[in-house]
């Protein structure tokens, strides 16, 4: 019932507008009454975006289950993965509801608030693992905004191609491009060698260290000796 | 007049509440007619932030008027110090807001759509600025996110703390962790190499790499060969 009431709110939201249909409209096409509505959607935004609310309690789950092996970064990132698996279920949705969603400026904010509560639930995760540093709850956010920033900015480049390019690809691009700025801080070590998933190894040094010195550290982060 | 509509206003939230006060009441506080009210704010949610529109403007004015010499993150910083001034020439009247918007979910709102105002405003700077860049657009969306964040971070702290710690000391020191991940921003190449602030060097290869790939990379990037 709940996914007849959805397709009935969209097929209704395209041929009218959204402001000009009211619940009645929907749930007389659905063939539910109005209490049937309300038992699934607190009000009309709400069922223009119906799976926010599974998805947000996915993410919670997500990063409640992780441990101290996670690289709390990649964590986040693999948590509004999340987000764009949904939006991929249905892409012929996904992307009707992204030009309605353009349209009405009372859905634009509807999507601001969702929006903030997935920045609040990466937020505070990294708030958490990163309890113990001097500015742990200033990177937390910092790093949470631009996570988000990233995927809905590939999200919507996805959108915009109606769907037609691979948004899996667009996404991890994104993130990749946040994982760089903020996945290895600049440690104060003078060399300092990490592996990175993907058999990638990153190396940071400083400037002005030797170069034997860094060619050191390469190879036994290489295994080569 | 329209200062005198601001404190009639909060006297009356702080009073009964910013639900329970009407227009009505705000105008007949301030001894005005309901159309002098309208003229100045186009709601009740506006008298709550009434210098908003003016700190947009002169954000928008401030990054329009800047030209090829400023370095555009940095740039965007200055930008969002800004806003930090004008909750600082009232702090009395700042935290009096903080407090009420905390109780009112229906302001928070409101406060997100003007947040989002803000963080476009920097980021179209941005895209313009990266234009030429392959990944532009998302590296102004996620830098813009990250400014304001940063902001909002210091904001919120400055506003908890009564605004009795130093405002602009705590903002400098968040914008100054978002200059440090993004003040050069990285290329997407197999073998990367970038320069990163605080004279570090730091490369990116794939596992796989012939240990002499790399170190002619290094080499390259330190300006040795």
């Amino acid at each position: 019932m709940r996914d007849a009431l959805v397709a009935a709110a969209f097929q209704l939201f395209l041929e009218r507008g959204y402001e000009q249909t009211t619940i009645d409209d929907i749930v007389a096409l659905a063939g539910v009454g109005r209490r049937s509505f309300f038992r699934y959607f607190p009000s009309k935004e709400d069922v223009v975006f119906p799976d926010h609310e599974r998805c947000l309690a996915d993410m919670t789950a997500f990063l409640a289950s992780g441990g101290d092996e996670h690289e709390p970064v990649q964590r986040v990132c693999d948590a509004a993965r999340l987000v764009l698996r949904m939006y991929n279920e249905n892409p012929t949705f996904s992307v009707q509801r992204y030009r309605l969603t353009k349209k009405v400026p009372g859905l634009r904010a509807y999507e601001l608030s969702v929006v903030w509560r997935y920045e609040r639930a990466l937020a505070d995760y990294l708030r958490g693992r990163f309890a113990g540093r001097p500015d742990g709850t200033l990177q937390a956010d910092v790093i949470a905004a631009a996570v988000v920033a990233a995927h809905n900015n590939a999200l919507r480049s996805w959108l915009r191609s109606d769907g037609q390019r691979d948004a899996a690809t667009e996404v991890d691009h994104a993130l990749g491009y946040v994982q760089s700025a903020f996945g290895n801080p600049p440690a104060p070590a003078a060399v300092q060698v990490q592996q990175q998933p993907e058999d990638v190894v990153v190396v940071v040094s400083r400037r002005d260290a030797p170069l034997w010195r860094v060619v050191q550290e390469i190879e036994s982060a290489l295994g080569r000796d």
